[in-house]
């Protein structure tokens, strides 16, 4: 299973944003359907082996949603679409247990602490520019198994980043050029579908 | 410069197609603007070296579209203003001569046959997924200098191949997963930005 987890700093947590302004009306969730996107989606299919969390907290409760490869449906590769099925998801009413929204995808009340207490098992990876080279990684032994986490156009917060290093995860950049979060995606499913760089 | 090409079959050359479905409305123009995004778009930038041709083949009669990083203004990296972007390109009376819509965009009449003919003297790679593997070229000389040729979710008709073919273009793979041109694109940019792969 690969894992990716974005950090949307702004990103609304309730439904009431515009489908027909995603970027000015829902504190930038447009950047994570995009990942969303990058994460899944391949010519004529979807990724199955790939799992998705979205920490949303640019709303008064934090709120975090889970896309399951193994059973997300409808998930077409435009940006409008995504944008609908997280609309959905923060439709519902959310607690501290993960809730079904449509198939594949789960909402529950949460940031990023709590993610990572979750994952407390999982290798992490953050990638951020100033990290250790990624082409210098092929013996470290990262895998599929690992959890990538990325910012969004803010970057990650000194409390994430303190939050980050307790937990052992590790700083890897992708490069002097800094790039969207999507874009990064599609690079470490690259990595990993043709095992340059990780072996898994 | 970098250049990419990327044709789109059902594209439509008009500008009648709605900003609020744009995968229904436009033969998928919505592959298209996110192929723009992925050529141009950094984090907190545009790429200036970077240069593309959108072949839009899904109208009465051909047109091309030119996006130059040099002088592009107004893009941004979600997917519904690239298309008001186009939208607008197409909206101008198009000749068979450049004809600028905003910053950085113009559009003419004509088709991939055209394109090539341009293009002469340019190197060109045409991506398909059972080419000569990328990670195989280091020695081949391939350079920014190239122009990447990307289909659509059709694929690129037997004419057109036999055009590339013609032309001298190198077929080359990216890997046995079938991904989206836009991802190829992101893929091709680091390639070039960190010089694994491909020297310039």
């Amino acid at each position: 299973m690969r894992t990716f987890i974005v950090v949307g700093h702004k990103a609304t947590t309730t439904p009431n944003f515009s489908l027909e302004d995603i970027p000015g009306t829902s504190g930038r969730l447009d950047i994570l359907c995009r990942a969303v996107t990058a994460s899944f989606v391949i010519s004529h299919g979807i990724r199955k082996d790939v799992c998705v969390y979205l920490v949303l907290l640019g709303g008064e409760t934090a709120k975090t949603i889970l896309l399951r490869g193994e059973s997300l449906r409808h998930l077409n590769p435009d940006e409008r679409t995504t944008a609908a099925l997280l609309k959905k998801a923060l439709a519902l009413t959310a607690t501290a247990e993960w809730a079904m929204s449509t198939s594949g995808i789960f909402v529950r009340t949460g940031g990023f602490a709590e993610l990572l207490a979750d994952l407390k098992d999982t290798k992490l990876v953050y990638l951020r520019e100033d990290g250790t080279d990624i082409r210098g990684l092929e013996a470290s032994g990262l895998s599929g198994e690992t959890a990538f986490i990325l910012g969004d156009h803010t970057g990650m917060t000194p409390e994430e980043e303190a939050l980050l290093e307790q937990a052992g995860a590790k700083v890897v950049s992708l490069g002097s050029t800094s790039l969207h979060a999507d874009h990064c995606i599609v690079l470490l499913n690259w990595f990993l579908d043709t095992n340059v760089f990780m072996p898994v």
